[in-house]
């Protein structure tokens, strides 16, 4: 990854993402978002890795109400949600041009809380993201733990995107020399279901594969 | 990955990483680390993905002495920064005790302008964590390219690191349930190297595999 974008990406325009499909790809694609906020009792910055879910125009974010993080969260203080995905690592004829191919997306904004009424849908939204056919399979969660489920939400409306692609970009007088260059491309892949020791003997169920 | 911990870990106390070495292993696997500092101008969190490198008790991050983020980062600011891995999806028999298993460290600390004289020896290790082997096998850096590479250092002198590792917590009253649990393991692997359009013809070297 080059380290030298600016907020929208005035160094790089040709970095830019406007797609809005290619902002919700990504965002589908990905578990974990990194949650920057600024720490109100020493006023520094935070940034936590949390699960999180796309639906529609927001992402949701859930954690326990006994969760000092998530009480910050949900104060409605700014917050930076960033989510990004190294795909592959781009060698150069030189140091100073490698670099990675990446996606990345930036969402600003202040965090809102679910209301009880607005619980359900959230729920089923974050679990199917984690674990799709697991809502309707798995055991049914009780009031007791969705009043101990603290969800925010944040709107997709203030995104920045930001993404490198393709080949390497050397110096043209370095295109020359007899030096190798290209691109390792890196994949996350899910493997095999492990089944837990506790439920030996239990088949492995469809839309875990 | 629960979205429930606290700073030192106060909800999950199990979770916490304690062993200098799985910290340092961590962040040697990783290649992008998200950076929080506090904007001066809008004093409002941000959270960039950037390349780094650790080197003995310090992690190095570079940038162009052209980047806005890098003179932000440089002029001393406290910064968080967050380097995470994620290793499984894990599946209990409720939506509730589901999970992600995941490794995480949090490095806290004003970051230091390297002068000139601190800067080869960096671009070297920076280099060296992206490719092994190019730092000797590619076109030298020039002067001029050091000069315009702003590298900043941040000690591991505060360090957080979290982890959560197997199987699904179901509810002891869950395990009885005729449900599926168990893990899905997450994998990021290199693949094949990929010849550069402007490079067919150069044997791909030992260093790159």
């Amino acid at each position: 990854m080059s380290n030298d974008e600016k907020f929208h990406v005035q160094r790089h325009a040709d970095r830019e993402v406007h797609d809005q499909l290619d902002i919700e790809k990504l965002l589908d694609s990905q578990y974990v978002a990194h949650v920057g906020f600024i720490d109100p009792d020493i006023n520094a910055p935070f940034v936590i890795p949390m699960g999180f879910a796309r639906d529609g125009n927001r992402i949701l974010i859930h954690g326990s109400t006994g969760s000092r993080m998530m009480m910050v969260i949900a104060k409605g203080l700014d917050l930076c949600v960033t989510v990004t995905q190294l795909n592959a690592i781009v060698v150069a004829r030189s140091a100073f041009n490698s670099s990675m191919n990446y996606e990345s997306v930036m969402i600003f904004g202040k965090a809102r809380v679910l209301n009880e009424s607005e619980k359900d849908i959230a729920l089923e939204r974050i679990t199917t993201k984690l674990v799709p056919g697991l809502w309707e399979y798995g055991r049914q969660m009780t009031k007791k733990e969705s009043a101990a489920t603290l969800i925010v939400e944040l709107t997709l409306d203030k995104v920045s995107a930001k993404a490198r692609t393709g080949e390497p970009s050397d110096d043209e007088e370095d295109v020359s020399l007899p030096l190798w260059a290209g691109i390792l491309p890196l994949t996350t892949s899910v493997g095999a279901p492990i089944t837990a020791k506790n439920a030996q003997g239990i088949p492995v169920p469809p839309h875990i594969g």
